[in-house]
């Protein structure tokens, strides 16, 4: 039929055109990465560039501006779970994945989002039920003229960024297992690296880096195990100033429970060009139920400083020894210069599950700081700097109350005063946005058995706001200089988009009933509030085409909070908790991924 | 625990702020409604109003400032299948259904769509697959403090507007016989009446009348069988200038075959308060086999004029006698008093499935113009203005070419120049804006045997554009006084969403590929367009709220022409032939329910 050919030809004169836009010279991707990086118009890291800062300078969109912000254009992906994560743009055309079954879009900036190709992966269905907190995908990565997916099945995709043709794949780990993948990529030199997520299944968590080239497994570095397994090298990998010495994991796990000891690396990824070092966190420990595995469960909970070339640990700093709570440390590291009591430092600076915010000097992992970011924290009473330990309250800690003891009253919940929901860094304020949850939990733990591929959790949840207080997160503006929040917004639901922060003087955000909200940086005041289609658990993006800014948000409810909508659950305890405290969400919301593209009005 | 409950208190003190807002006075639904119904800030009616006009006298949005739309807010349903319909808006509150399972939202329009109810139908899935043509659902109606749902599992419930809460349930027909429901239905006095979907099931179509007090059974009248079950006085009602005389439906009918004979009841109702009647139109003849039943299959593809209170036929027209097209006769009457060859006329207007546009006067059925409103039509050559019967061309005609001969180029398919997105009409322009189909096809029967609850299709059909012609649809303005098309827009899909006319002179409609399109009334000139998240099949419906004028539109790719993307078929003949069509349509929208509401930027 003519009318298929005319438009498949039409299709493809398309993608020639897009041809000059996209880098596809012989320097390197890193090379390229961090020339694109450098243009803010374009987004072409998950977190927008290595140091996951989620700034830009751009400032169209400014606390003067932004009461004029409205859609411009919108895009269905066709999935209704939660949808995390963002676009990226390279040239004049948006990259974006979709949860489950995990469709990477390629869509045309200059026709309100028409696409240009689709990549649809066909993936074992049954890996559904191992994905313990809904089927999201966290983006996409770019790299020498190429996308990299990784689906939920764990196979890692390079494909044709012109075409959406698959040029290689790698299974990265075992799904029947309990091996999911719902991570970004990141693209460094000539290697993507890739993370894993289950430990509520026992896998033995771990980064791989994968030359792009071919696909080839180029290191693999374990969270927990041997020293040969986790590349640490006893002598030199550091931690709290000094050499970690022979089988740092190993001495803390009994026996052989470090092979499904967690320490899952599902988070956002971090790299510093000058100091050649990637940035990640590491999650709980397997199982949940803290009796049945005595010791630091190293290194799980921790956060990595590692040889891009190499995978080889320089430092790290374990900030949940022993959790008791599944307070994943794998919240995004944020690099940062940065004034920190009063002196300006290399800092990374990170916002655990914990509660604690964490400031260490990123050469060497020496700890600077940690502070509470949410008052309600109780689980501890303070990070000792010297030692790096927190000082657990007793009262709060389910190990401590032995096994099958309900512990009450825990703050924060196990998802954490922060999630994966990123949070964003202005050089010019000097001030981190930081969208986080208000949630508290009663913890017990019970036994349980390990069986590959089953879930290994051991514990029941119980999830709710902090007492007397109705409000379940806040976005705040932090001051590591400071050590203290200087001001907090209060959210009915949890503040679960990830933020922007913006040269124009105003932070974005989304929340879990379904506003983007704009408010100034300095004060918190609200500028902007847009009701989208559907509660936000994704990321706030930025890009300039054709000379004028705008805004991508991706609205999609689901995620650990949204659990109960996504799955249709029920009960309050099921989602690991999550059900009951946002029991009423969904009289706010409802299920669709739609992303919402904002711009200015003319 | 203190936050749930302190939320439903909060959601109560809404529910109980909006009492006032609506409606519980003793007057009857009828003038309650009417009056409701004069009041432009609201859409209390399906279709706008009793005449199904689909025109506001609302200004503010306008030739002049329709550049200055943008998204105000957006909300999705949660479900990915097409989303035909659109909205109601009574008081402060929107009332919108979903396609399957259909659960109906009240949102709070003074607070972004808030959901203040939602009732969530259990039905027996297995209704899924009975459902031709998507298991689309085109919205409820509102009466007497009520909110009426018709269920794909054809139980219509009322719901008490205020609280979601059911006052009664009764099931119209049933589904394991085929039947199904997919249209809204409408309050006229004391009844609220419900059409019947289930034509490729061998249903016996009807319309029916219930008791809006208590959902007991007022009249049912079926579009074929005997003069008492058709509600026919043989003497009084009439057919072109003449009584029907006896049994003018089973004189038609070989046999018994009228028993499954099809004449469903799916499409718009409209309602004239003055003459006391109430149109509508009945659907193809089953089989789509014409081989297996000859004879003029009395009263498929009928007009129907019937007294509201007693359900007897007035007056009828046949407009595709002995159907070999599925051109079924259900699309919109719309009730002008218009100008006809010059002459002022209570015409009921209508642009039937057949590609024809059907002028008549309404107080007696007197058949005064039928013309092509696409001139690709073949199948007919014109109308007998006399006889009222088409002249049929027989290499066009299927059941002329013999049993198993494929019948190629015919034109329209059997999706029809136009389908159930409804036109709209402007007192001021005198002019039909009217969204089409511009789809020919190739028809093949085949000989079927009935079994209940199985589809009873009997023919192969493949769907492409006019020969040479690449636009599935155009968008024309339509002027009855010269029988002729003024202007018209071409659609790489087809228009297949509702149309608006406005008196700010802009008419707007929804593109299967997404975009909202508002164009000048008198030129069709493109004043504004805006991507949607997904393929427009919904309706576009206007209210005004705090003194501002809104435009609510339902995307959600699907229906009949997205049936291929809802129910993932993928072979060209499959979904009766539209797959093959819109083949191309995945690559420019996805599947998503997305309420987006317009409104202009201040």
């Amino acid at each position: 039929m003519s009318f298929t050919r005319k438009h498949t030809l039409a299709l493809s004169a398309c993608v020639m055109a897009l041809t000059g836009t996209i880098g596809s010279g012989t320097a390197s991707a890193n090379d390229e990465l961090i020339q694109l990086s450098k243009d803010p118009s374009q987004w072409v890291i998950p977190s927008g560039n290595y140091s996951s800062q989620r700034y830009t300078t751009l400032t169209q969109i400014n606390t003067k501006t932004a009461k004029n912000l409205r859609p411009v254009w919108t895009f269905s992906t066709g999935v209704l779970r939660g949808h995390e994560g963002g676009p990226l743009v390279v040239g004049n055309v948006m990259y974006l994945s979709a949860p489950y079954p995990n469709t990477v879009f390629a869509l045309d900036l200059n026709d309100s989002g028409k696409i240009l190709w689709k990549y649809e992966p066909r993936q074992d269905p049954n890996v559904i039920p191992v994905m313990c907190c809904d089927t999201v995908n966290r983006g996409v990565a770019y790299g020498e003229g190429m996308i990299f997916l990784h689906q939920a099945d764990t196979t890692l995709v390079a494909l044709d960024a012109k075409t959406g043709k698959v040029a290689w794949s790698v299974k990265d780990d075992d799904p029947t297992k309990g091996a999911t993948g719902t991570s970004a990529p990141l693209v460094v030199k000539d290697k993507v690296l890739v993370g894993v997520s289950g430990g509520e299944f026992g896998v033995q968590g771990h980064m791989t880096a994968y030359n792009i080239k071919d696909g080839s497994q180029a290191w693999r570095a374990y969270s927990v195990g041997p020293d040969d397994q986790i590349k640490f090298d006893p002598e030199h990998t550091m931690s709290m100033g000094e050499p970690v010495g022979k089988d740092s994991s190993l001495k803390t796990w009994q026996g052989d429970q470090w092979k499904i000891g967690g320490g899952a690396t599902w988070g956002w990824i971090s790299y510093d060009p000058a100091l050649n070092l990637v940035y990640y966190g590491s999650g709980n420990p397997s199982t949940w139920n803290p009796t049945q595995r005595p010791g630091d469960n190293k290194w799980s909970m921790t956060v990595f400083a590692r040889d891009a070339d190499t995978g080889v640990a320089k430092w790290v700093y374990q900030m949940t020894p022993h959790d008791q709570w599944d307070y994943d440390g794998i919240n995004e590291m944020i690099l940062a210069d940065v004034p920190v009591h009063g002196k300006m430092t290399k800092a990374l600076v990170h916002f655990d599950r914990n509660g604690f915010a964490y400031v260490l000097d990123r050469t060497d992992g020496k700890l600077l700081e940690a502070n509470k970011y949410d008052p309600a924290v109780n689980w501890a009473t303070h990070v000792d700097l010297k030692t790096g330990r927190p000082e657990v309250v007793s009262q709060y800690a389910p190990g401590d109350q032995g096994a099958d003891h309900n512990t009450k009253g825990v703050c924060p919940a196990a998802l954490g005063s922060k999630d994966e929901q990123p949070a964003a860094y202005s050089p010019v304020t000097h001030m981190f946005y930081v969208p986080t949850n208000h949630v508290c939990m009663d913890y017990e733990p019970f036994k349980v058995s390990y069986t590959a591929g089953q879930p290994y959790v051991g514990a029941t949840l119980s999830m709710f706001p902090p007492e007397g207080q109705s409000n379940l997160g806040n976005f705040i503006a932090y001051d590591v200089n400071q050590g203290k929040i200087v001001w907090s917004d209060p959210e009915t639901f949890s503040a679960w988009g990830g933020a922007l922060a913006t040269a124009g003087g105003v932070a974005f955000y989304g929340t879990l009933d379904g506003y983007l909200k704009g408010v100034d940086e300095k004060t918190g005041a609200l500028l902007y509030k847009f009701k989208t289609p559907s509660g936000i658990i994704g990321n706030v993006n930025t890009f300039e085409h054709d000379g004028k800014q705008y805004l991508p948000v991706l609205p999609g409810v689901g995620g650990w909070a949204g659990i109960g909508m996504a799955a249709g659950l029920s009960e309050d305890t099921a989602g690991l908790g999550a059900v009951g405290a946002y029991k009423q969400l969904s009289n706010y919301t409802q299920l669709g991924g739609v992303l919402t593209v904002f711009g200015l009005s003319n």
